[in-house]
């Protein structure tokens, strides 16, 4: 019955129904469906949820169900288990291509585009003609899923330049792929960061892009199914390095899951926020004195959070899609600066008018604030946007920068200035 | 020497040049190439650039090189143009098909199916075989630039299923589309969001989509190149409504442009923090009577807005992905308040350990320091769950929910319990 209800349903369906049901009930139903359908819905089940139905499975049943994938998702799958367990799975592959493409596979890093490519594509010969070329595509035609471009090589197998399957299916039978590929193709080398692999195939709107080695031999091709996969992971990555989420978690994880993952972040504001007490408490003193001194503590560190994460978000942002023509550091900080130095003096301005005239303060006490308040600004424009160039730099996640540890550090920074602009103004 | 050196070029790329150009530079280019290569150019212009080029150039130009364009592609420059010029343009249109298109096209909103389909595609009859098939496909060639799957209508036009071009071209001649074709197609209605349209192409893994009427007419189609950058669109918007940026700018705008972006929402934060002083202003009297009390305001009002930032975005994410297996409105929010309490528990208890043992207060004191923060984790983490729900229920960008606006009132409302648990602890 479950076999006759699923038969026609998509497999991303499926694997959805699978997230929702007990290990038991889904391991059930991946051995009841063929190996093909079990396969492409082991695919799309949630990492979670993979991991553990991996885990109940018997090693042989790994293995078959690995054969029936596309070699990237084998080695994905591959790269789930422990070395040991990979080891065994290997040792019960029969498909003696499918095994070494995979173990192709699994020497590339993760995240580039060896990472995510596949050894599935069809590849033609210059030489060849049409008749040849859709021979190799009848024999591949049960690999082979998407074919949009078929890749052209020399002899040597370095690529030389692609052709739409349009153009194969309207050329007459005897023309030679020599005459009608296009030699100006976009290739990807191995060891590109799948993120900048998308923003390429973003560019220059493909379906599909070619992986060479550094030798521009062929070694695989990307599917832009898997960047919009690529993109998704990445944008969450980042949206969660922004809020100070430590794991990929979702509203559905466990109450566990969930506290673990926002807890240390939160910690570490905690942390700063005491610190920041302790800091307020060195000047007791003067708060004593004038207490007005208190009450614009929110409107100093807030800003100066506003101003940063505006800052460090758009360098990620130009970070992620930079090209050839970026202006030069110099030119775009000293914009940075121009931008801070307006708003700095505009919203000074506004605060000295607002806390002299309505609030009723000194004129010196109104400056403390306007002077705090422009220099938290321009301080926060230059961290804001350091910060996310050096990380990148350094090689980590830039989106950082707009997260819960620098906003902390910008509260302190905020503090100390406000502080100390008042000590040497009101001399407290 | 121009049109040489830009042939073969890859149109992005003399786009990314043109971005960097003065005006008459890029208009000169652009009359120098052939009406197809500019037609090409124009639509990977940044939108900025490309409107000031529209203003330059002559209706008659504008009106030729649309019609070189894909009819998505199309519309979306006539949408640039004022209601006047549009009309302009459209009267100095000759290709009659192209125009017809066009003006469907436009009838849609912009962000919906309707507004991002393309009436470019291959449809076959499912009465027809495989050659009258390859002859539509040969009579659309020229203006069907990616075919990957052909739709498969009845005599009405209604959408039946689709076959793949690599099943053409693998079938026998006189085989009968009917034959061949699967039943089981995806597609999406006109009036949906261009968003959920990108959700679906993820999760099913397709290159191109057919767009139907509500009848299950078949209208358009959308190509997966295109809902790359609706994806990136979408994913800048949502970091700009985060960050408190009013507009799509980045780092290479003007400094004019990026002050006007920024200021505004600096603006609210401003008025916020002002709000907020006349607010702690109240409190004077306590405040004079323990000093101690101001130094914990940072803590308060960073800790809300970290607790109220992280909650908004797991509830922007799982709106992004909605799927039909949801868990229940009322379930979630049990687990959300769950967390809150683990989480508040732990932050509260560490606070008071180290604000009693360490910075040696009374005991009184460490409580209310922990009561206040307690209660402002669990109404932040309300605050940030329901306000990104309201906020889609109403059509606006739930994204906007971590933005400063709400953190502001996040710290007006932490600043608030605050106070008023101190009153009631401390009877200040
Ligand atoms: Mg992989
Ligand atoms: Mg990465
Ligand atoms: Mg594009
Ligand atoms: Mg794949
Ligand atoms: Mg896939
Ligand atoms: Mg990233
Ligand atoms: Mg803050
Ligand atoms: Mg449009
Ligand atoms: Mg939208
Ligand atoms: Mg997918
Ligand atoms: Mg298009
Ligand atoms: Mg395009
Ligand atoms: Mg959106």
């Amino acid at each position: 019955f479950i076999r006759e209800s699923l038969d026609g349903a998509n497999v991303a369906d499926v694997a959805a129904i699978l997230d929702e049901l007990s290990m038991a009930e889904s391991i059930y139903v991946l051995r009841l469906l063929e190996n093909q359908f079990s396969a492409d819905i082991l695919i799309e089940l949630d990492e979670d949820t993979l991991t553990r139905v991996l885990k109940e499975m018997e090693i042989p049943e790994i293995a078959g169900l690995i054969e029936c994938m596309d070699s990237d998702d084998g080695a994905d799958i591959l790269n789930l288990l422990s070395l040991r367990e990979r080891e065994e799975v290997i040792g019960y592959f029969t498909d003696r291509q499918k095994s070494e493409q995979i173990l192709e596979l699994l020497r590339y890093e993760e995240d580039t585009a060896g990472g995510i490519m596949a050894k599935e594509y069809i590849r033609a010969n210059k030489n060849w003609n049409v008749v040849q070329t859709i021979n190799e595509i009848r024999r591949q035609a049960e690999n082979v899923d998407k074919i949009f471009s078929i890749y052209v090589v020399d002899n040597k197998q370095q690529l030389l330049g692609r052709v739409s399957l349009k153009k194969i299916v309207l050329a007459s039978e005897h023309t030679k792929i020599e005459d009608i590929y296009e030699d100006e193709v976009i290739s990807v080398p191995t060891y590109m960061d799948q993120e900048e692999v998308a923003e390429i195939m973003r560019r220059y709107d493909l379906e599909t892009v070619p992986v060479v080695n550094v030798k521009n031999k062929l070694v695989g091709r990307i599917t832009v199914d898997d960047i919009l996969d690529v993109i998704r992971e990445e944008a969450e990555e980042d949206i969660q390095a922004m809020t100070g989420i430590s794991d990929t978690v979702d509203e559905y994880d466990s109450v566990y899951r969930l506290t673990k993952a926002r807890l240390p972040w939160l910690l570490i504001g905690i942390v700063g926020g005491l610190l920041g007490a302790g800091f307020i408490g060195f000047f007791e003193e003067g708060l004593n004195k004038v207490t007005a001194l208190a009450f614009f503590i929110p409107l100093i560190t807030a800003t100066g959070g506003n101003v940063g994460i505006q800052s460090s978000s758009l360098v990620v942002q130009s970070l992620a899609s930079r090209s050839a023509f970026d202006d030069s550091f110099g030119k775009r900080f000293i914009k940075v600066l121009l931008v801070a130095i307006i708003n700095g003096l505009i919203l000074a301005t506004f605060v000295f008018g607002v806390v002299v005239f309505i609030y009723k303060n000194d004129i010196s006490f109104g400056m403390v604030v306007a002077i705090a308040l422009f220099s938290v600004v321009l301080l926060s424009s230059f961290m804001g946007t350091i910060t996310p160039i050096l990380l990148d730099k350094i090689g980590i996640n830039p989106a950082l920068a707009s997260g819960p540890f620098i906003t902390t550090a910008n509260d302190l920074l905020g503090l100390a200035v406000y502080f100390l602009v008042a000590i040497s103004l009101l001399h407290i």
